[in-house]
């Protein structure tokens, strides 16, 4: 521990890690599944490079909505503020297969005019919208874990249980632009 | 193509992203492979989920150099520019396996005081620092590529050949803190 941090983010970090370490003992993870769960990039272009091909957002439901309590305390803003709710599924193009199912929550206050156009037309991934503008961010997990079985996730996914998820912040200019919960399958298509 | 983003940079992107699909189907990769060589997120970070436990850096070499050219085009500063040039390996802490053999040159121009002591202090990995002063930053993959054989990383790396590549730049506020040029081994200790 050192001055230049405070203690609760240095024990954040290294919770996730040590987490995802001992649910990959617990279950038997592949370095794959350990590197979905914990990688501090773009999730687009990780699944880009794990699929050796394009992959693409697919929109469930879009739409802006006051800011749940949960969310909102990882976003640092009142719970009721105007949030844009997205739930997504990234796909591989090359067969339709989803990957990945997520749902995030952006505080329309944080977005700037050309981004939040972006953000609110249908399909771009969060990633490819950041490179586009160069967004310079950090990005921090907040959890992760396994779930036995789940039937909603079951369908979204086309894949069978068990799954992982992660909960993550991507920040920007010292503040939470977006709270991220993804869920995969351990039978990841490309795995 | 948009209004927001030069042809040359997107193209840039789109080329990397290419050029490793294209390296992965010539060469048979394996998708750890492609995520070494293409994601944009922290390397040592990456390192420890692959490895499922903690990495330490060990310091080959590091100097204050006047910055050769090739550097100082990827850093955008003028040749000869005081550079902090580091020759590291990332090594498995559990039994000391180097996982991968990196150089980075800094412009020393570039560097806040407190992170410049963190980086000339031996043995700190980059991410860890970032992590460490919260900095907000993105990753440009500029090339990646493929060796046959090379006496000298087969010495470092202690792995047999071929091995991989990949340079990239970490920008923060707009300019290039450090470019890296990393290399490891396709028979990489963990996978």
């Amino acid at each position: 521990m050192d001055e230049h941090e405070p203690a609760v983010k240095q024990q954040h970090r290294d919770t996730s890690k040590n987490k995802i370490w001992s649910l990959s003992r617990r279950y038997g993870l592949q370095p794959l599944h350990r590197v979905l769960l914990g990688h501090d990039g773009s999730m687009t272009a990780l699944l880009e490079l794990i699929s050796c091909g394009e992959v693409a957002l697919r929109t469930i439901k879009q739409s802006v909505v006051p800011c749940p309590q949960e969310a909102a305390d990882l976003l640092a803003v009142a719970a009721g503020e105007p949030t844009n709710e997205r739930d997504i599924l990234i796909i591989r193009l090359s067969d339709g297969s989803p990957l990945i199912y997520a749902r995030s929550y952006t505080p329309l206050v944080r977005l700037e005019p050309a981004f939040k156009a972006d953000l609110m037309k249908a399909n771009n991934p969060i990633g490819n919208i950041m490179q586009k503008y160069r967004i310079e961010a950090r990005r921090e997990i907040i959890d992760v874990g396994y779930i036995d079985k789940d039937r909603s996730l079951e369908e979204l996914l086309a894949c069978p249980p068990p799954y992982l998820w992660r909960a993550y912040n991507i920040i920007t200019q010292g503040k939470p632009l977006i709270t991220i919960k993804e869920f995969f399958s351990t039978s990841f298509p490309t795995l």
